[in-house]
């Protein structure tokens, strides 16, 4: 029996502790939420901001297949070398699940090289998420669209790399449309960004937004390939040019 | 008449001050003869690393529609301060040229967010550049190869994201191939990657490399678009969720 | 003094004869109303389906830099012997500009591979088309968004290959969106398609539609590098393997 | 328990029975060698283009997760009806293999839109298969490269549009590159273009070809989501436009 994937949930568990609004809907925390949603097929851990080395030690991410980030208020405080240490883990094959306000995390900035900055409004209003690549893993099971009855709004311009697929496109009830499911490789490691999940509205127990969270973690396992090699290498073929001089 | 675009080349310019081997190549320094190989259509400025600033000061970075950038043994040496810089002006829209072992220079590690590491060699071997995107503009006027009869090897893996065109793959006398001429968007800012080019060869005198060179500046020059708003934003449509609440 | 960019507008050019409402809006054809907007730096000429070959013979096809296309209830008439000819053009260079109702032409799916297939509806609805590549040479000198008080809706899913490049992405009142502007490569031919444009809206008088295409055009523009070589060729190198044998 | 992904392997299956040489490398045919190399944890049929409607009936197809592809002399043979249906299936989602002079084939050609022509040589010549996106799942297990004692020669230009994602780069002793391993979506369809196996080589018996087979077979695994909708579409949301009209 192959081993179960290891998903790490990270959160930066402010929010539920200190605004009684979100406590009401993630009682447990926004990463337990989402952990519920992800099925029994896979192994399942959690980690938050204000644990000891933000609960990503060296050992820690190196037993992390995937990791699924959410936070929002406390990027600044995520320690540089943390970040470093993720970025290296990811570049070696570690998926990387970025969820909504995760955006502006230093993890994804570092790794896509923008700002990552895009346009924002908190109106509760509707959104519905088109699916675009109808072939895609990461899509599977999932119909035409997943329609939102809440959410908070975020527009283009979305200043990011354009995505290697594009999955989920946003449509917004005040007019603006969003690139919400975007794929990347960096490295070895596959990186999925989603739009969804404002703190204040129950989206991730959304039985559609598990399904695709569920979907991107299988898609972003790591394949296990060796670490290339860089640097100084003989030649695999004799140079006849080197011989003639 | 339309103003003449603005280039700036710039240049760790250490090679060919400490290297006799080096000078004897380019006795007034990579980047003139990058300069000289570009026409009569652009306007030219030159900038190197020991200058104040590296060259790079505010003002002179404004007035730059696309910067060349070639650098190898200093990389640590320019400033995060002035890479800041630069980053922030090829997202507004300065196009970039990054060129040989710039591959490892702050700035395109910084746009790309991988280690851009590879494989390299030094040892006088061949090098045919195929071109792959047969309609691109930066390979306009370049036969199906170009062919250098003697350059360093650089060899996958090279450690980047995917380009968003694949214009040229490099074929290696002793084996190896290198995704040789890539390109991407960061921001409104164009970039392209380009291999050849080591210090103790004449390839920068070489026409076709020129040719290519020239075409890419072109390319990478900015469409003058307002920078994106980002940030709070009203709704464009009446909000019918919250009318209703 | 460089010549002209040569665009040859092709039109089916029925509905201005057999419908009033199109007629009031078109007189002259569709084909003139893009053909004024698009600037006097361009060589312009015109084609319709029921000239003789379509006004697309072989001699017409080889002066012709770029290609606009705009078809609707007459794909079928179009003969499979000129379609033959314009995709041969295509990948030997020439632009192709698809508008509209153009994603069911021959031509287009030939090229695409794919049904192209969408979802549609005339509700006189408002569309908001959405800049999502800044820095793309199509959309320059737009703003953050185009906005069309009326036109026909386009929704996802569209059967097409993903886009190389996706420059606009539309926002419609009725809740839908839809890849809007995409570019692919074909050969050495760029191809570029744009959604508006339905026959009963005076799309094509809209300043910013029409900067799209005249854009669009520049940037199809041939690069004129030669044929590529195909078929049986002998070796660059000498083969060792073989000299063993 | 998961049913097994069901591939059907097509083969050409005449220069095994014609060609003495080819007989003795693969008796059973290629189709055979393939087969045998992909494993048991798959449910695997074979099809031949002289079987009635070429082993291709509408209820094969149907039943049928993923289409390998082999065929080399006789493409013209290929029933424009068949290829028609094994175009719907894609399509529809069923994953599509195409190896080595398949390039060629009506299918691949359709389904890209373009000649798919190529340069080629056959003499006995080295080949090196660099990784060049390295987390990709078709190259799972496979090392830095796959290197094949003698192959023919297929080089650039590779008249296919750009892949989705380029997993394998090719380097040949005669001095040639190649784009060796290319996948692609179309609808809902997983295509994976894989260079080598000329029927004159052992290369299906080698065993890290197979196992790029393997993993190409499982990574172009339908999705199983519905057909997506198309046509005339009510909206989701009031039309405002309209109702003050």
């Amino acid at each position: 029996m192959k081993d179960k994937l290891r998903v790490l949930i990270w959160n930066e568990f402010r929010h539920e502790k200190n605004n009684e609004k979100v406590k009401a809907v993630y009682p447990d925390g926004i990463h337990r939420a989402i952990g519920e949603g992800l099925g029994d097929d896979l192994a399942i851990g959690y980690a938050t901001l204000d644990e000891e080395e933000h609960g990503l030690s060296e050992r820690r991410l190196a037993d992390t297949d995937v990791l699924v980030w959410w936070g929002h208020k406390a990027h600044r405080e995520v320690s540089d070398e943390i970040v470093e240490r993720v970025h290296k883990r990811v570049l070696a094959g570690m998926g990387l699940i970025v969820l909504h306000s995760g955006h502006f995390s230093k993890i994804f900035k570092k790794l896509m090289g923008t700002t990552c900055n895009l346009k924002w409004r908190e109106a509760d209003e509707k959104e519905r998420l088109w699916v675009v690549s109808p072939g895609h893993p990461i899509a599977e099971g999932i119909g035409e669209y997943i329609e939102l009855a809440q959410e908070e709004m975020y527009g283009e311009s979305f200043e990011i790399p354009a995505p290697d697929e594009l999955v989920f496109v946003s449509w917004f009830e005040g007019g603006e449309v969003f690139r919400s499911g975007c794929t990347y490789t960096r490295g070895q490691g596959k990186i999925f960004y989603f739009r969804p999940g404002h703190e204040t509205y129950p989206t991730y127990y959304n039985e559609e937004i598990r399904k695709v969270i569920r979907n991107a973690v299988h898609w972003a396992a790591p394949t296990g390939r060796p670490a290339p090699l860089f640097g100084n290498r003989k030649p695999l073929e004799p140079l006849k040019s080197r011989q003639e001089a």
